[in-house]
């Protein structure tokens, strides 16, 4: 019952995207950089990115990695869901007739509620406003301005 | 992001264990019966609970496996744990310098948060009430009484 490693580079590759000026394309280097995931792994996590269509690609010369959408309207939720699928805490929990035992097993609306628990509060967490912590954070602690110095190195802001 | 096969089938099995009279013991083969649960993947599921001390087997004639405490002190939470260690949604969640990252990474108060959120849904649903509310679901509905046959087949009260 945890996220996989690629669940979490997600969520660093959309926090850091999100920190930036609107309209930001980042080449691929500048994201390994900036979010501490080596090349290999990084290029499937932007590609499932892409394919969910939370980030966009673009080729040529200025080209690189951007946001989809407007970051306020994307969650922690939407970028787990982007990765693993939908999230269900046990496999009882999907529609239709996922277990027999579900329509008068005890323990299924105790996962029910345990899932709307866990989904409500990743969904209650937008990239906009991750990214303006990680602003605050990164600012506080010099030695980790990763985010900050992302800004200024690398993109291209349009 | 979903909890194994195995703990849900420790979790039918705590709860039939539960649903019994205090002191019963069950053969695996009644077990096996009541929670639909193959032998092969019964005997593992047994022996980690076992091993987690919320069972106990008694060999000889009239053994078999009993609840190793009661059962309103053990929680759902409980008896994942036991099959698959203490929860933990993203790996920045555990003790220690898991991640460098988390003393200012935004989305680390977010997981914890979220962890906190299922360990409390989880930890709050004990056997006990599972097991009662199991027996009131399946004099409901008379096709599925596996769990209150159970209690008059095969068990050894004490």
């Amino acid at each position: 019952m945890q996220i996989t490693r690629a669940s979490d580079y997600a969520v660093r590759v959309m926090i850091y995207l999100a920190s930036l000026p609107e309209g930001s394309t980042v080449r691929q280097s500048q994201m390994s950089r900036a979010t501490e995931v080596s090349g290999h792994f990084l290029s499937k996590v932007l590609q499932q990115l892409v394919r969910a269509r939370l980030i966009r690609s673009q080729r040529g010369s200025g080209g690189g990695y951007a946001l989809a959408a407007p970051a306020a309207g994307v969650s922690l939720l939407d970028v787990v869901q982007a990765m693993e699928g939908p999230v269900r805490l046990n496999q009882c929990i999907e529609e239709g007739p996922s277990c027999q035992r579900k329509a008068w097993c005890p323990a299924h609306q105790v996962w029910a509620e345990a899932q709307a628990a866990i989904t409500n509060v990743l969904g209650s967490a937008s990239m906009a406003g991750l990214a303006s912590q990680a602003k605050g954070m990164s600012c506080q602690l010099h030695d980790k301005t990763v985010w900050i110095t992302g800004a200024a190195d690398g993109l291209n802001a349009k």
